[in-house]
């Protein structure tokens, strides 16, 4: 077990859970948020947690990151440029995430002020814990959200793997799987699975605006538009922060669908709607998959990369450094 | 309460759910499935049932309906016409509703058949219970299952009041919420609320093909994607049985989804976005609404079809059939 001094800046649903999973684990948190009615929410939850699993909130982001080794930027993607700006002005120099639902953008942010200079940290690792809700705010924390739940780490060429190494024992000391991916196949592979569900399920929910159909909507509507209820800012910053990949996923819906509209055209609708859904049923009842039995593999970019590419996650780091656990579905 | 003969054709989730829902509101009922499996496991329920709610298994549609004042056809749309021919060639001539997910087709075969003689029906009140489950099978069967949900039963030029107050005592007997609605106006509904939503979550469901995918998919993929377990032959049913509706509300989600490409394609991904998707986001937040205090109104077509038209639903019969209790949706 490390402790590391770690600096939270946003306490939305998923900063402020994180603030709360940190301290719960034993490292020494702080967190900061825009809001003030955030901060004041934070602060009182503080003092009711236990005494050692407490954290503090600070006033300002410089307050925040000047004694942390470690920052996570918890924001959403609009406000990461102005929080980039003001821990480069405090002189931050030590490690950075984030855990944006977008990676691509995020990287080329840091990058660019990384060659404007002006900003000295010691490295960059894109991180992204799968585990939304559509509830959000403070309120709505959970120091246990993150168990169990898949989080992505970025692992690119420029990757200190060392640094790599140090955020996946903290995120694995939360409970949950880290999966080594790079931020583009991340950025094109949450566009097909989550950032594309949010869009059909917002281009359905209008249809309930018909009182007879909003009577008759019962769970396939329920579940189909869940996701609907999440902030449109929420949904505009995770699929518009990524509208590269979000619009090749959404065109291989709208190719499916294409497909769907031509069954129901044709002479044997039945029959040919049939055959149009069952790959979807055998792929949807297969999932999700079972997963191997845990076994080490070489702590080396290769090994870690291939593992993201088999749809495995990495639980734990031997205290070497040299191997980590790990697991793939099967 | 009143207490009727009733036959039930098909034991599936909803027709074996049916028959242990009308035992336990102490009709007599008599069930029968063309898989004799399915009979034989109907048989042993009904054996470990309470005595006074317990129902019989046929081993024929003639032997079902012979006795029966009330017939429920409980079958897939494919297979109505052949249990209409059996029950024609029994000589049912009692009252006939079904719980078929379309409603047009089904009526237009009993006409069909009406015109061309042959059929001694009383009447046919088409019905739709809202309240599928993923889930198939006698196993799977609920006597709860309809309590609170929506159940649709056609009000039509050619329905006989009577024949259709009779059909709601029994179904508001069931706890379920009567909506009176035509056929033509029920298949453009739940083309848009039931239908579509089968067919947007199958065709995202075969995104999770990429092993990476399926290991980073989460709740978004796991809420707008389950109704593509349901069996391909039920949603082939579903969508085929009522191309010509589905078709117009899939063009209409189609439209919104052209809408999202369009912000995503804008120079101002994330605004354009945040825009599309708000009214989609009050839709869902407002959705379901809450519900008047119950009041009596007249139990005329013309009354009870304004009623369906707001969103509304019926909970109980007065005795003498003249008014019945309704609520709807504020």
């Amino acid at each position: 077990m490390i402790s590391v001094n770690v600096a939270v800046i946003g306490m939305g649903l998923i900063g402020g859970s994180l603030l709360r999973a940190l301290a719960t684990a034993g490292h020494w948190v702080i967190g900061y948020d825009l809001d003030p009615a955030t901060r004041a929410m934070a602060r009182t939850g503080a003092a009711q947690a236990p005494k050692e699993s407490r954290w503090q909130v600070a006033p300002s982001i410089a307050d925040a990151v000047v004694a942390a080794d470690l920052v996570v930027v918890a924001t959403p993607l609009t406000a990461v440029s102005p929080v980039l700006d003001q821990m480069a002005g405090a002189g931050f120099a030590g490690l950075v995430t984030d855990v944006v639902s977008v990676k691509e953008p995020v990287r080329e942010l840091v990058a660019r002020r990384l060659r404007a200079g002006g900003m000295r940290l010691a490295a960059y690792v894109g991180g992204h814990p799968l585990a939304g809700r559509e509830t959000a705010g403070f309120a709505a924390t959970d120091p246990a959200l993150f168990h169990g739940s898949a989080w992505v780490l970025c692992l690119e060429q420029e990757t200190n793997l060392d640094d790599w190494l140090t955020l996946a024992r903290v995120v694995t000391g939360l409970g949950a799987r880290v999966v080594p991916t790079t931020a583009e196949q991340h950025d094109r592979v949450v566009a097909a699975v989550s950032h594309v569900p949010h869009l059909l399920a917002a281009a359905l929910a209008t249809a309930v605006a018909d009182p007879l159909a909003a009577t008759l909507a019962a769970g396939s509507f329920r579940d189909g538009t869940r996701v609907a209820a999440t902030a449109p800012e929420l949904i505009a910053s995770m699929c518009g922060g990524n509208a590269g990949p979000v619009l090749d996923a959404l065109d291989e819906v709208l190719g499916r669908l294409d497909e769907a509209r031509d069954a129901l055209d044709s002479d044997d609708p039945i029959g040919a709607v049939r055959r149009w859904a069952a790959p979807a049923n055998a792929a949807r009842t297969a999932w999700p998959r079972g997963w191997s039995a845990p076994r080490q593999i070489p702590a080396t970019p290769e090994a870690l990369l291939a593992l993201g590419d088999e749809g495995g996650w990495v639980t734990a780091i031997a205290p070497d450094g040299r191997t980590v656990t790990a697991a793939r579905p099967v």
